[in-house]
C-alpha cells in the first residue's frame, strides 16, 4: 500500500497545461481503496516474482481505474465522488473529458517503465483487452436503463465487464511480471473474474440489507433509482405476474418514492432474491478461494486470502 | 489509399453492444482525407520497408484521429462533422464519450498486429507521446478561449500539439516499421512537425482569403467565432494601440457581426498579418521539403513530395 501511494503521489506529471493535469492530481489524491494495484503487486509475488517489478503495472491499473471514474461520472451525471465534487462538477464537462483521455494515455505510458524481462506486447494486450471489456460493460449498463427485459445472463455479462474485467486484468498483469506459464495466468484470470462477480453481486445485495452508516451509501439507493441489479432482475424473473407488472410499471416512472421502495423490498423478500444474491456471491468468492488454494504457500497467498476475506465480510 | 480503406472497412469489430460499436462504424465510414495513415505507409516505404508491414500502425493512427474528432466535437459543442451530424448529436453525449474511449482502445490494439520485427514498446511510446501532446494542445486551445494575452510562442506550442504531433507520430511510426536509425527517425519527426505547423497556419490564413466554396468552410468563420488564430494573435501583437483595444473588446462579445468582421479584416490588412501567415506557412513547408530531400530517391519520396505540394496548393 505504501509503495503504491508513494508511486502515485510522485508521478512526475507536468503542471502545464493546468486544465489537463490538475484534475488528474485531484482525483488521484481523493483516495480510493487501491484494490486493483494491490492485486497487481500481490499476484506478482504469488507467482514468485518481486512485487517491486510490477509497480509500473500497478500504477497503470490505478490510473486507468480513476480515468474510468471521471468519464463514468459524466455519463451517469453523478455530482460527487469519494465525498468530493466529481471532476466535471468542479471544472466542467469538456475539461473532464480531456483530463480523462490524458489520464488514459498516462496509464498506458506507465508500462514503458516495466523491466525489460516483461513481455511488453503481451502485458499491453491484457491491459487493453481488459479496458475494452470494461467499455462493453459500461455500454450494456447504459443500454439496460431503457430496457425492461434484461436477463440474468445479460446482467452477468455486464458486470463481467464493468467490474470483473479490470480486476482480472490486474491479477494477470501482476502474474505476467513474474511468469509466462499459461496455467498460472489462467488461474489468476479465474480468481480476478470470480472476485469481481462476487463483489458486484454482494454490492447489489448490501444495497437493501446493509446499515447505510457503515456501507457508506444511501439505503436502497439502487431501488430508488430503478437500477437493473441482480435483485431486481431475479425478482422480475421469479415473482408473481401481478408483482412483475407492478415492478415494470415502477421502473417507468423514476425515481421511486419511499412507499414504492418499501413495496419493492417486500416483493424481494417474498421471492427470496436477497438470499439468492448472497448465495451466488458467496459461491463466486468460494471459486476465487479454491483457485487460490492451487498456488504454492507464500505470504502473498495469505495476503490475497486476507483481502478476499476482507471483501467478503465488509459490512454486516 | 485502397489498402487503408480496405483495412478500415474490414476491421472486425464486434456488433454488440451496438451503442459502443455503431458510432465507430459511423465516423469511420464518414470518410476524411486519410492523410495520417497515408503518411505512415509512405514513411515506411521511404525508409526502405514494405508499406504493407505498417498497415496496423496506419489503421491505429486513423482510428486515433477519429477518436479525437468524436471527443473534440463534444468539447467544442460542434453540431456536424464531414457533413453529417456529430456523434454526440446523432446519439448522445454519454454514448459519444464511451464510443470514443472504446475507439482509443481499438487504435492501440491494432499495434498488436505489427510484424514481430517491429519494436512494440518503442512504437507504442511514440504513439502515446504523440497522443499526449495532442491532449496538451487541446487543453491549451480551450485555455486560450478565456485569455486575451496569448503569445505567438504559445500559439505555436498549441498547434504543435493539436495538429503537428499526430502527423509527426504517424511518420515516425511508419519509419519504425522499417528502421531503427535515429537520424532517419529524427528527420521524419521534423518533416511531420513542419507539415503540421505549415498546414495549420495555412488553415488560419485561408479562413480570410480562400473562396469559401472551394475551401469548404464559412468565409472568416474563425473571426466570427473570435478564435485565437495566427492572424489574430499577430494582429494584436503588431497593430496600433487603438486597434488592439478594439480587437480585445470584440473578443469579449462573441460571436461578431458582419460589420465587426469586416473591420477585423481591415485591421489584418493594415498590419499585413495575412502575408506574414503565408510566409511562415511556406517556410515550414520548405523545411519539410528540404528535410525530405535528404532521403534517397524512391517512388515513396516522390509520393510524399506530391502530397506536400497538394497540401501547399490547396485552394487558390
Amino acid at each position: 500500500m505504501a509503495l503504491i501511494e508513494k508511486n502515485l503521489q510522485s508521478l512526475t506529471l507536468p503542471t502545464e497545461p493546468n486544465s489537463l493535469y490538475a484534475p488528474k492530481k485531484y482525483i488521484i489524491e481523493s483516495g480510493g481503496k487501491r484494490i486493483r494495484p494491490i492485486l497487481v503487486l500481490m499476484s506478482c509475488g504469488l507467482c514468485g516474482g518481486d512485487p517491486k517489478d510490477s509497480i509500473p503495472a500497478a500504477t497503470a491499473v490505478e490510473l486507468l481505474h480513476n480515468f474510468t471514474l471521471i468519464h463514468d461520472d459524466i455519463m451517469d451525471q453523478a455530482e460527487s465522488r469519494r465525498g468530493n465534487p466529481a471532476v466535471h462538477m468542479k471544472w466542467n464537462e469538456a475539461t473532464a473529458i480531456l483530463a480523462g483521455d490524458g489520464m488514459f494515455v498516462q496509464a498506458l505510458l506507465q508500462l514503458q517503465h516495466l523491466p525489460s524481462t516483461v513481455d511488453h506486447k503481451r502485458i499491453t494486450k491484457v491491459f487493453l483487452d481488459g479496458i475494452n471489456t470494461v467499455c462493453e460493460g459500461q455500454a450494456l449498463d447504459m443500454d439496460f436503463e431503457t430496457r425492461d427485459n434484461v436477463t440474468l445472463d445479460e446482467y452477468l455479462k455486464m458486470i463481467s465487464g464493468k467490474t470483473a474485467a479490470l480486476l482480472s486484468a490486474s491479477m494477470v498483469m501482476g502474474g505476467l511480471c513474474a511468469t509466462q506459464d499459461e496455467e498460472t495466468l489462467n488461474r489468476l484470470n479465474v480468481i480476478g473474474t470470480s472476485l469481481g462477480l462476487a463483489f458486484q453481486i454482494q454490492d447489489d445485495w448490501l444495497d437493501v440489507v446493509a446499515d447505510p452508516d457503515r456501507f457508506g451509501k444511501r439505503k436502497a439507493g439502487d431501488i430508488y433509482e430503478g437500477k437493473k441489479t441482480f435483485l431486481m432482475i431475479s425478482a422480475l424473473d421469479s415473482c408473481s405476474e401481478s408483482n412483475r407488472r407492478k415492478l415494470q410499471d415502477y421502473m417507468k416512472h423514476l425515481p421511486l418514492n419511499d412507499e414504492q421502495v418499501q413495496e419493492v423490498i417486500e416483493i424481494y423478500k417474498n421471492c427470496g432474491v436477497s438470499e439468492k444474491a448472497e448465495e451466488v456471491s458467496r459461491s463466486y468468492y468460494r471459486q476465487a478461494e479454491e483457485t487460490l488454494e492451487q498456488f504454492a504457500d507464500s505470504s502473498y497467498k495469505e495476503d490475497i486470502s486476507n483481502l478476499i476475506n476482507y471483501l467478503k465480510n465488509r459490512e454486516i
